[in-house]
């Protein structure tokens, strides 16, 4: 398998074509954003982590049934994996309220829900990611009614597995965000990244976060809460 | 039936204790909120106009079947009506992109959708009454799922009257915003106003805004709007 041409960078990662038109070379770049890219910094090392803690959980998810795009880590920072049309919806699951979820609702943050919601935000920069619901999705054309129904039951699956997986680790899953896209064959699978740059990490005892919000917030060094992270899930190479 | 004590005041109307437990007494005030109440201003006249627009407008719609807190009218600012305990839910169905759906969706103002949609909003004005969805309600247990049944079936069906209606009087109904309450009986029932207020009405052939647009926007004055619309709707009474 060979890196062909890039065909788009975004704001964590680098997408190539390569030699087989149905498998993508992903880069995991070493920037963080947030706030919709008002506040950015380049962060050395958070790519190899998120690549690796992102190989961990698609590993651990495809073990218990559940296909992605993933198909293997290549190296440090690269993936490959299965070339999708990436639905402009980022399907968001929370646990415990925080963030604008918080604000929105006024819940405080730390507040465990009664139960886990789900809500889709429309990907797209320009508009701010803003939180649509489901004729939204319908008049735009993001999704059909059949698809928003397979990636809702997906999403609370995922959900259940990786909030298992987590407490084993001693971390509370808070929140996340996924990302679903349509194959060559029309088959929807779960794809982009599932890494502390798209959940909410906190420590089960003491609540510290050990995920973007580090960076969101100036908490402290962010590869150290990655690094803590992905130490829980057993590495890949926690060392450099 | 005698007016009692006020038992709160809101942007648009008061709302007063009567005689009768089950029944309370609207005034409708002569004064304009816009953007979660940051400008205002009294207009004098715009009380008795959205009295009468939403008197002519709920006895529309019982002929038709939809019945709604309204008793009757009872002098040209005032109304009586039943009493319920209002869903903390603002119902919004759209015909025509305006307004915060043209901005959350980047779709111009005045483009037809491809269908008809209903959003919900928290009816919060320290939240800014935020758009929400389904799974939001759910937690805040601002209505039950049967509720939500109900309440979306009906303002469908209000949205076919009401726009078949105004068509018949030159003027395009945009959207609108509906309130629910729950009375003694349990029952739902459509409440709060319907008005120029609570619509955004536009002229069929020259899209003139006939709505509090014109006051949000500043485009000219708002009762001759609203005296349009009572006028075009054949009037109770349209000299003062
Ligand atoms: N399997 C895939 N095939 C094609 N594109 C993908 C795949 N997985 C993720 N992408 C897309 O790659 C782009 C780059 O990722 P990222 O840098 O996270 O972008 P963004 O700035 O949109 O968050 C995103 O648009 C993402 O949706
Ligand atoms: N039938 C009813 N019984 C009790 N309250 C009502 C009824 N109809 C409307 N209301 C409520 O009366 C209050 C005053 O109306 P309004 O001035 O429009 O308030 P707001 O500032 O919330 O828009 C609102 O909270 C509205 O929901
Ligand atoms: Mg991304
Ligand atoms: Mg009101």
């Amino acid at each position: 398998m060979e890196k062909l041409e890039q065909l788009y960078e975004g704001k964590a990662k680098k997408i190539y074509r390569t030699t087989d038109e149905q498998v993508v070379w992903i880069s995991y770049k070493d920037s963080a954003t947030a706030f919709n890219g008002e506040k950015k910094a380049e962060i050395q090392g958070k790519g190899r982590l998120n690549n690796e803690i992102s190989t961990i959980l698609f590993e651990l998810l495809k073990e218990k049934g559940i296909s992605s795009h993933f198909v293997k880590r290549i190296s440090e920072t690269e993936q490959l994996v299965k070339k999708v049309k990436i639905l402009p919806i980022e399907v968001v699951i929370r646990n415990i309220a925080a963030g604008t979820l918080a604000k929105r609702l006024g819940i405080p943050e730390g507040q465990i829900l009664p139960r886990t919601i789900l809500e889709y935000y429309y990907k797209n920069d320009d508009l701010g990611d803003p939180l649509i619901n489901e004729d939204h999705i319908d008049i735009l054309e993001l999704a059909t009614k059949e698809q928003l129904q397979q990636i809702s039951e997906q999403a609370f699956k995922i959900n259940e597995l990786l909030t298992s997986y987590f407490a084993d680790k001693q971390v509370k899953l808070v929140d996340f965000k996924l990302e679903f896209g349509v194959d060559e064959n029309g088959q929807l699978l779960l794809a982009d990244e599932i890494s502390p740059d798209t959940c909410r990490l906190w420590d089960a005892e003491t609540n510290e976060k050990l995920d973007k919000d580090v960076f969101r917030r100036e908490l402290g060094s962010l590869t150290d809460a990655y690094e803590k992270i992905l130490k829980r899930l057993g590495g890949l190479s926690c060392t450099k």
